[in-house]
């Protein structure tokens, strides 16, 4: 990591300190490339978010599908939002790691942590989707997504204190730092909605989700 | 982004755009690597035409399987249209990204979409499978795979005016844009037949697929 | 691909032709690189062999697992040939990949027919686990490997005859032409024996994955 | 494969022996490139671990899910240990290849071998989750994890002889042998005490998995 190569990263397409080979005393300690954290968190999220497809029935031969269907929307509706929330969570976690110059064992760790809550998510969407009117289905999403916002949040911090770019411009640190924030205490607050209202806590969870893909979307042109 | 360096990316082998590192003023903007989209891409299409295989179901012991697998016939076949179909979005998805010199957070964002319609097709090819004379899963199908279509040309169209590489061939630019644009026609005039048969809006997906095959494959010399 | 570059290719470590981005001309008429390819590949692969697992049935609470478990050793011997004999497919893919310089789409489109094939294992596979006795079991299983060599030898024919490096040794090739010819006759002639006796047929498919797991190991050192 | 070329990997980013392209002569003798195995081990390794979650059994409609949930806790706490063990043992698979400068056949093999171990993992897990008082259920768990710990030396012992690279720390190398060798040994172990107690042996899983997290991180350090 001498510093002639660490400034020229930013200039010299194609040999970026994302690509390179740890230096032998780095091997040594246990420092990895963040390229095979990401062909595992791809895969991961990928797999998860397909997986969710199968939990919705598909209706008997005999029955009507139409009249199925019709009575399924519950299942329609439980299919896109962690679908949309989970790939926006790979869009994040993707542009986080642009900002890291390697990975040590403990932050890899800590994805696996993290990509755990990633996994579980197919559960607590068909919980949902099956009980549309449970005060437990709503607390157990909300505080899924609560855990999983927590465990984002502790990735960013701990990588943001230990393995951030020498050349990471500190406004877009902490303009991150500030995006992450809310996650957990939207979804927490969501979750305790539920001991009033299960269908409103619900609700708010698509809010959530709607919020996420306009800062995306239509936000997503000031930053 | 130099120009000298644009004019270099053809020539050097192993020095493109693609594996370059984002300029540190292209970082703090968000944008980010194309060559991770594809891993996440890679990752759904692969998973979601490997499930296909899962809708098929295994005679119970005791059944004698040679009639149980002869009554199956529908679901073999449900299981060739959408893998081909599924392999050549893939094959196209891929070509596509070739044009691009990069990825902003809103083709992200519309590459979760689509990744949404790929990872749904299980669900209409096991639901025709399963219901081969009902106008709503037949209808169910074209509709998916035509909302499919319609977020290909989406990410094709917001690619090509946001993120073409400088050196893009604009002829093979225009050609993509016309072979892109009878997907959307196809499936939805097919999933209109429906309300007439069901098995000949059935019939028509098998030869949607067959007129891709052809042209990836016989036609595909010329192109 | 001026010839300096092909020549350099083997040499200049990290610089090859697979790595390239494909000149502009070449990108045009539908070149690719193998590499995206090969993560296309990897993921059907990695969740085809994943899946067989699935099919193992999990003795329902109440039941003594131990004696649901001798019962069930069908199913676990059935997990064990195609998982050995996909990967042993995944080395030669993956072997046979490093002779091409590059991709076209009926390549592309030949491999999705061929990854079709790997996906379809898990269902025959489970089919002869549940049926062990059965006829029908027996040949579909031996039909469904016997195409998937069929399509492994046609990768190799049009990639050999259209897509291979300048270097390619010739003694090679002809080395795996040879090695891949006798797959789908062994295939075949073990599924023709169903007729006689499907176990006699399974135990010939027992053999044939031994076989290639002794010509990796044992008889691999003079290759 | 020349020793300037060698001295120089550890110096120059993004040219390391990870990427390059093996020599002709290698290529004909099968040597390939790590960076795929690496692939497809990742697939592996994150499909099996996102399966886990399927395991876990979501309460029908009509039966209240806040009972069947606390009813259920021995599945939550299957998905934890085999996820945690798992994602360590990718940690660490990792960080052994980062030692190896190339891999040959037989390498790959003893790779899907081991594959094929962490493949299996989800059919203990839920076998222990459904049947926790089973002294089978505790002893297949053990046994299928020792299998795995002895796959894991073996790749690591056959590299280490066959494949190490030039530059390669003989004090880290022989600090992997040491700290690899435990694993079967702890697993044989917990699996014996099944035939006195199932639910100690079970105990005795979870406390593997928590000294693997505490050297993971808190001892990690010294490391």
């Amino acid at each position: 990591m001498s510093s002639p190569a660490d400034t020229a990263w930013g200039l010299t397409p194609g040999h970026g300190p994302r690509g390179r080979v740890p230096s032998r005393s780095a091997r040594s300690l246990g420092a990895v490339r963040i390229t095979r954290l990401e062909a595992f968190a791809d895969g991961v999220f990928a797999i998860a978010v397909t997986l969710l497809v199968l939990e919705i029935g598909i209706p008997k031969s005999g029955e009507e599908p139409g009249h199925a269907i019709t009575g399924q929307w519950a299942q329609y509706f439980a299919y896109v939002p962690p679908f949309v929330t989970t790939g926006i969570m790979w869009v994040n976690h993707h542009a986080m790691l642009e900002h890291f110059s390697r990975a040590d064992r403990r932050f890899l760790f800590l994805n696996v942590l993290f990509l755990m809550c990633i996994a579980f998510a197919p559960f607590p969407t068909a919980l949902v989707a099956e009980h549309l009117h449970s005060t437990t289905a709503a607390l157990v999403y909300g505080t899924s997504f609560m855990v999983t916002a927590v465990m984002f949040n502790a990735i960013w911090h701990y990588g943001r204190l230990h393995l951030l770019r020498p050349d990471a411009d500190p406004r877009a640190v902490s303009g991150i730092t500030r995006s992450y924030l809310p996650g957990p205490l939207m979804y927490g607050g969501s979750a305790l909605v539920a001991f009033a209202s299960p269908v409103a806590s619900i609700a708010l969870y698509g809010a959530i989700a709607c919020v996420y893909v306009l800062s995306e979307t239509v936000w997503g042109r000031a930053a």
